[in-house]
């Protein structure tokens, strides 16, 4: 069976072909190239040229009607606001299509093919400029009662500053990509670059020697700590996955926030922890894997 | 089918007799009585009073060895440690049986036929001296990858004292009924009964006006509405079923605390929150239900 992996983000657009378990083709694309679903549709034909596909994947960033399918809320891409995209592209390329949100597919895709292979029970965490957390079981994302479970990114560990979500103090005020570079810039840190500096500057900096980005990164992973002794007293996994940008630097995040977690754990049980494999191509394995379970 | 349910608790034993679903007998024995698994053994077989029984259940007050149903470890029967209970009595009872962690039990009950009855994804606290909590879909409990998920009481939600799992400022030592009345005295509440208050006397003290103990149970239930919005966050549930001791006052307790949750949630669902009903009732229902679920 020939599966269609669209994973459709706010910068850009990564297109997988995969025929049975074997990768055909990939390409990345800018998103700013699609002014709509047309747009996207022209290009998935003229990356296909020909190639038969039986089902598609589209991961969408923002939330979706599990019934219909509409995009109720899309961070980055408004004009999707509304709209079904994987029925309107369904009708331009032919075969049938589903839509899955963005976090859940690339969740899936690193419990099931990537770091979690084999194992029944992980908790999937990305470190990017947001913060997003899956609990998958069985291969299968636990959703919550309203579509809202595994939020770790917003659990309130500091007394730190406001979050987009309107609450003080929540893990991605002190570790998102974005919010770590402002964390390290109120506390002195020096940026003479171009635009806001992110993880990665605070990371060479903090390899440079700088000591307001350790003391930044210290309680930056203070806090994620923080955040996944609340996930082991509540929902105790198995293994725990961590990916995203800010995970790529694992010896000044990943592996400080563990090394603190089992300093604070008492009762609670640490599970391994492994660093995510599929990188930035997870949410378009996470789409091929959705195309798949079209019926 | 004849049912027996043993709810045997660190200072009574609630035994039930259920015949299909209605309740044929009931009685309450102090479990000082039974020094040992035989004699335990012989008050069964009085109550039974020749009566038939196809199947026991019995709740354990620690933890259990989910293969062997040893006991790991029973915080206020020690002597039970190391031993199969269900295996002992289902030999002096002549029928089969089986343990089961006492929380787990009355959680159960609480979702499958009490105020949860009907609903497939139900949270249960209770709020007692400990503070246990539950997650039941679909009338099972998710029991975590080793046995530890649920553990509400032990999340960190204020800069609060030393707790018994030797963290600091977890929900229990805010609103543990033993706790509760610490942390009165603590404030400066004012005390002259026989010996330490509980939540059931800093209630007392609040509906007598006393600003002290209305201000204890403030921060206790801001603590305790902080604890549930990291369990919306996390595991986003259907419903939730509040019980125990201190929520016997629910206008000072479970009340106030849903208020608060509902000012401090933003993204957050907050699911219905319904009084449990089953109350002291809960683990020897759900020792009848285990016992129903013996093969």
């Amino acid at each position: 069976m020939n599966l269609l992996g669209i994973d459709h983000g706010g910068t850009s657009t990564k297109l997988l072909l995969v025929d049975d378990d074997s990768v055909v083709d990939r390409a990345t694309v800018a998103t700013g190239s699609f002014a709509d679903l047309d747009e996207l549709a022209d290009g998935l034909l003229a990356f296909l040229a020909g190639r038969p596909v039986d089902r598609f994947g589209l991961t969408v960033a923002g939330t979706l009607d599990p019934v219909t399918q509409v995009v109720l809320s899309s961070a980055n891409l408004r004009w999707l606001d509304g709209l079904a995209p994987a029925a309107l592209l369904a009708e331009r390329l032919g075969v049938p299509g589903t839509a899955v949100q963005d976090g859940a597919a690339a969740a899936t895709a690193e419990a099931r093919l990537g770091a979690g292979r084999g194992a029944e029970d992980v908790f999937v965490v990305a470190l990017g400029t947001g913060i997003a957390g899956a609990h998958v079981m069985g291969g299968q994302v636990r959703a919550g009662a309203a579509g809202g479970a595994g939020e770790i990114g917003h659990l309130v560990v500091t007394d730190g500053p406001l979050c987009s979500c309107r609450q003080r103090g929540c893990l991605e005020t002190a570790i998102g990509g974005v919010q770590l570079g402002a964390r390290w810039l109120e506390a002195g840190g020096v940026w003479s670059g171009p635009g806001a500096p992110t993880a990665r500057e605070v990371v060479t900096a903090a390899e440079g020697g700088d000591p307001t980005a350790v003391a930044t990164l210290a309680t930056a992973t203070d806090a994620l700590a923080r955040a996944l002794l609340h996930l082991l007293a509540l929902v105790d996994p198995g293994l725990l996955v961590v990916g995203g940008g800010v995970a790529s630097a694992p010896r000044w995040t990943v592996e400080p926030a563990v090394r603190r977690l089992r300093e604070l754990a008492t009762f609670h049980r640490v599970p391994e922890v492994r660093l995510a494999e599929l990188g930035s191509w997870a949410g378009a394995h996470g789409a091929v894997l959705a195309a798949g379970a079209v019926g």
